[in-house]
């Protein structure tokens, strides 16, 4: 029998998938952050989510693929002032941040085709939904669940958990974390004075003057959060409630965990039914990252040209090592593997 | 001796290139409409645009090459109430709008790089810059050269050629028609009731309940007209006065001509000092048009299927092609020719 069975990240259980609307699949896939170049790290979603698309298709499902780019909002995770790594990365690189951006998603795209990816049927972007964005954000302020602070806008998560607990949809729901546990154990990220609470988010960021990317807003000249971007555009490309979201497993907290809780606000709404999150790559048995020397980038994989690979792979032979092992494990890559 | 030179419509003499800022040149052209597939009359500009990029870079030169995407505003030009292309086409395609402008903004890529066009360095969108479209709008009205019906937003361009022409900056200076001469013959397009004048055209206009393409603004829901857009983008990215500015010389007017006036209006400078415009393609000596039945899109005539086709046409033989004729000069295509 032909079916889709999931594991569901929110409800924890493997189910059999049934669509909303008969025949028809709405999939949303957090793209990438294009400040740099995509890496190992970003082959692994999208061709785990590209499965998921051919197969929903075989099944004879009409699917709208939604999958972003973000080009906007993405802060750094370091301890001062809120900079998104765009804007970081085109001062380094010398560019305009929307040069930085084309150059990124120009390559991203030659990546996505080169893994033999199917192009989404949407691919929107965050600077492209800043009016929507802005909307949101208004909407959630209004119903009481945002405040603002020096000309930036943070998700009162503490009044959001409070309320919502009660319709048995605390703040946690899909990660398991506990609110009280997160308040003690947060390292806090951008200019803690501002939050009430550790645990709360940026929905909008004044513009600091030296920062590049800004756009006019009710509270003055800024920028979008990371979060609310996703349910900005999820809500306007596949309505209140969708099927199935995706990404990787890093991004279910906080990103999804916010996300669920801003849709919530504003759409009265879990947005999507099934969440479905691949696990990380390890590189010799390690997380990739920079401190460890070994993020390595998609161009460098396909070339051979890094000190950690002993020759050039092609695309077809790196989709198939990703295919091979299952996505909700680990897949760890070394030269012997492959 | 290696330098540019170029006809320029502004001042309609040949003029030898020089920038704003040594060794640096800002480029802006006219980027499609992504309603429906790019065909043989999108290659010439792009073709011709890319041979100007690759001189100047070839000269020295560092080069921000700005190409947009039109994917909202483009009224179709018709007698009826306004409707731009892209919510119309998604309509007869039965697709989101975003779907329909993913749809040909990809297969539009992939033409480009069938015929070995550079990518820009910038490609934005129409929808991607609402927030700034508003911004000049608002502009433009608070200095008293648009004004606001039933949530529309009309240029008024009796008073800018009246004020303008003061400083030798006449509505028209670019095309070199004249207002009154205007007035008298132009067709009217969108709910001619609204407008102080037919001359005059919409920066904003209200969406009507089945328009599914909409935004909120300060003059309630609607969408931007198409000439905004570029005045929006090419100050964002290229500055209030920047070098070239391209496009087909079916652009010429109206679309250049109100960019002209818009940026003039909000930056205090004509927009761009060089303008370089394209000659049309004929298709076996005439015009090409719908009610001709001689649109041929690009993937027809890579592939040969199309009744005026006697052979497939290989993506560089067209290059070669468009390429052997000036570009000033009209260019007509036939099997024979080829």
């Amino acid at each position: 029998m032909s079916e889709l069975k999931v594991y569901n990240s929110l409800t924890r259980e493997k189910e059999i998938f049934t669509p909303i609307t008969q025949g028809h699949v709405g999939l949303y896939v957090c793209g990438p952050t294009v400040s740099g170049e995509s890496h190992l790290g970003h082959a692994r979603p999208y061709v785990t989510f590209d499965i998921v698309y051919r197969w929903l298709m075989h099944l004879g499902y009409k699917v709208r693929y939604v999958r972003n780019i973000t080009d906007a909002g993405h802060f750094e995770e370091e301890g001062r002032a809120a900079e998104d790594k765009i804007s970081k990365k085109a001062v380094l690189e010398k560019l305009e941040p929307m040069e930085l951006v084309q150059k990124y998603t120009n390559l991203y795209h030659w990546a996505m085709h080169q893994l033999n990816n199917l192009d989404p049927t949407i691919e929107p972007t965050a600077t492209g939904h800043i009016v929507e964005q802005i909307g949101m954000i208004e909407k959630i302020i209004a119903d009481g669940y945002a405040y603002v602070v020096n000309g930036s806008v943070y998700f009162d998560v503490a009044k959001y958990n409070a309320d919502f607990s009660k319709k048995n949809e605390p703040y946690g729901m899909l990660s398991g974390r506990v609110l009280d546990e997160m308040i003690a154990t947060t390292r806090d990220l951008d200019n803690q004075d501002e939050k009430h609470n550790t645990a709360d988010f940026a929905l909008w960021k004044n513009a600091p003057p030296q920062h590049i990317m800004h756009w006019k807003s009710p509270w003055g000249v800024g920028f979008p959060g990371w979060h609310i971007e996703c349910s900005a555009m999820s809500t306007k490309y596949l309505g209140n409630e969708f099927d199935i979201h995706g990404g990787g497993m890093d991004l279910l907290f906080p990103h999804h965990e916010c996300e669920i809780a801003q849709s919530n606000v504003c759409n009265n709404k879990i947005p999507a039914r099934y969440w479905i999150h691949n696990n990380m790559i390890t590189i010799n048995g390690r997380k990739m990252g920079k401190s460890y020397n070994n993020v390595i980038t998609l161009t460098q994989l396909f070339s051979g040209n890094h000190p950690l690979l002993q020759q050039a792979y092609h695309p077809m032979v790196i989709r198939f090592f990703i295919l091979q092992t299952h996505y909700r494990s680990t897949l760890d890559f070394s030269n012997e593997a492959l």
